[in-house]
């Protein structure tokens, strides 16, 4: 059963799609890619969404990053938005998909940062998996002792 | 007939669209007026667009103003999109808004510029209606001899 | 049991607490607030965390707003993030709540969007409560109704 | 019959005018092109707006980007503004270009975006041209089935 | 002789341009004001910039503001431009003053500075005025007199 | 004698420095060239000032750009800046230059835009020297020459 | 003898300077405030500095905020900026300060935030004063306490 | 003793880390170098915190730069914030360690300025310390001379 769902809104976007991959893989949750813009199949992308039974949605967007804006317009399901930077340094999509009108909300992380989209849909899905949740406190723990260091 | 389809975000939008609709009126033109969100009301909205025959769409919306862009992606007719300071000045709504990806253009203009929108929109009907031309034409003497004043 | 904790890092900002408190009502959840600075309480904050058996954590600070990543460093739950608006818009207490290094990720909404934290919530509670899961829907067709209206 | 006029205001943006005038050949629309700088070569520019007969306006600028609101004030058909990204990522010109004041309006598009503000154009003439209405639906379509892909 | 020609983008704008009069008056130079669009009358504004023989210009205009560098583009005098806080704390007309491409400068003060234009404005024609200069120098004495005090 | 005294912040703006000395020349305006910081020569740059009898100030300067102000108050004699591209796009050196506090002007120029700099200053200067005033124009208008062109 | 000075750059900035004076007689440090602009008193400014005895210096100012950096670059006891909001929110100001070239630094503090201006200062007097560190030690006990509550 | 502590947030900071090292060697101060993430490590910092007998520390960090802010929240001493550019040119950063909310003050140097946070810390360290005092002096002046240059 799909459990996370990657929707990034173009080709040019691939890379990060592939880092979102490698890091569900790494902790073993089921997943699906799909390229779809909210811009260009508008129409797919909401029939898309109609069937598909995913927990959480991971979209990545540039620019006037509406994709994560648009899942969560066609969702109950928990979405995480990816501002990628294109132009501007990113912060037209950062605010594109932050600022979210009252009664739709979009979970945002950082710019072009895939991997806490990825941990931060491990932790939703932790709330109802043990296993899960300890695969991410040794994630954590290993990065923490690999981050302190004496020079 | 239905010439320029006004639609507005929220009824907290609603101020704008009256404008519009009065400089619409000013000129002559058919429209209608919907108040239609992007985020809330996206079936609503996509089956609208599928029935409407306007000429061009004029869609004002605050924040991460997805409506123009919405509008945009299911319709070939020009879209002209206002941003409304909300938060941030508007920047987040002007940056939503004009940001828009290849293949899917959003004609912009100035924050909170709704009787722009209506100018632009007179502009492109003028290209096929000489009567409309000289409405505009007129209208822009006007406002001319108006504008220039000594002190 | 309390589901969600409600932190806030200032007296200054009970009235978006409250605001959270009204809305986790009405849907049923339970719930605690705290008014705990990141800056002002980091040992008691920490103590807090160690102890608290909460499912999610909606944080709410301005300005330099290190309270979510302060939370989101101590727990392996999910962190909701809201910035308020101090200073320059927002855009401080906005940047400093999205832009969190690798491996400790932030939910973060938009500027003093206390109420789309709280449905955020809503939809990662309802992932396993059918019965929430039904009143976030009803919630959604009720805005969207109240939302499409013809001028 | 030029339909489009494509106005750039600098030898150094020659590349974005290149890329409009593929854009207009691809769709068979009649053009021309031309180098004039609003800070430079105001008279002549005036004086070219006075004679020019295209149908809408195309205008290429970077920086303080006067160029678009230039031609708007000459003339009562659409312009459509481009602005370069040279300094700041953009931010100037755009902010010049989409900021106009009452009465004189320009239509915007992204930072860089010169194909997006042909296609504009191209919807603009749509409205009175089916063979064209057909070619661009042909470019969407095509466009949508191209982007859409799974990984 | 008018030495000073103040040129104001609106009516609205008015109120900065009794504030620049009532500056050239205590320095005793003569000067004429003239309320001139560059969007809206930018054929009267070019005849009259033809016809003037003022040794400086003063423009103040707020949003794209193109005035400073149209009057800029029509002659070889020193113009001041005076951004006008009317969006985004007027950083969309400080960009548009300040960032002129090669070849035609415009001297940018701060925002809704004008006070600082006249002064700039008298700096210049001190290079050739020695009573002028005496005015200025008493001036900027008495300034410092009064800026400087304990508490 | 000297009329234009160029100071450059920092040894590293020493390009900037050397196009102004180039146009300068290719005017025939006497000029002399000063490295010296605001900030880390004060006393050295407060004496140079008052025995300087230069016409025009140019001073280019990055950062927190207090070079240009500096020189203002230290005389009665016009100032312009450039602000210099070392961080944020030179935005930070913009404003440092372009906010003067009321009574102590400074024209500046755009970023990096030293020629432009230049250009002013023989603006100023030429309100006293026909020659010069005349050597503008041709540059001028060689300048328009070169600048329209048909693709 | 006096331990701090804390120098505002404008009558207008008075308030904060009584703020600060507040902050300062409850910890009992010895101090000086001065109105002294870096613009408009440069000379009186240095003699200032020249005489002055105190250990650290509080400077306030707004838009370009040359008056930290100035003390900074006459003294080499530590210089604390405190930007002051006056246009754009006060991030022209923040810029100003906190941008310092290097070999001359500036510690800046928040916009408007004077009070934490005076509690740096106080932690660096503690440093060499057990007395004051207690007080210091008082005054943060004293502010978590009445920061942690419960709604 | 050690006088300086050094912290940097992430070993991708560790250039920034050197620069301090050589320069604090430079004035022969006793230091030690940690590399501990607010966000990674909050429990070993703060234990680290709770030990060190530091007299001033100095924080590097980038992006939602709680570190600097972390540390002063864990003691009374001064805690000097450098910048660093990840992403937007470093905004984020400057935004997250300057806006400290009332109570907890944090020093903050320019972007990436990683020098002038060590001058800080010299000249308040250098309060109680003539030998140091007079080796700044000495740098001060060094500095100086190597600035001032004629082209």
């Amino acid at each position: 059963m799909v459990l996370v769902s990657v929707i990034i809104g173009s080709v040019s976007d691939k890379e990060l799609g592939e880092k979102a991959v490698s890091k569900l893989r790494e902790f073993g949750v089921d997943y699906e890619v799909k390229i779809l813009s909210a811009h260009r199949n508008p129409k797919e992308l909401a029939e898309y969404l109609e069937k598909s039974s995913a927990s959480i949605y991971i979209a990545i967007a540039g620019l006037s990053a509406a994709l994560p804006g648009f899942i969560a317009a066609h969702t109950l399901k928990p979405v995480i938005g990816v501002p990628k930077d294109v132009k501007l340094g990113g912060l037209d999509s950062l605010l594109s998909i932050v600022q979210m009108p009252h009664g739709v909300p979009v979970a945002c992380v950082g710019i072009d940062s895939i991997e806490n989209a990825v941990l931060l849909a491990i932790e939703i899905l932790s709330l109802a998996d043990r296993g899960l949740e300890k695969r991410l406190k040794d994630y954590r723990l290993n990065m923490a002792s690999s981050s302190s260091r004496h020079i």
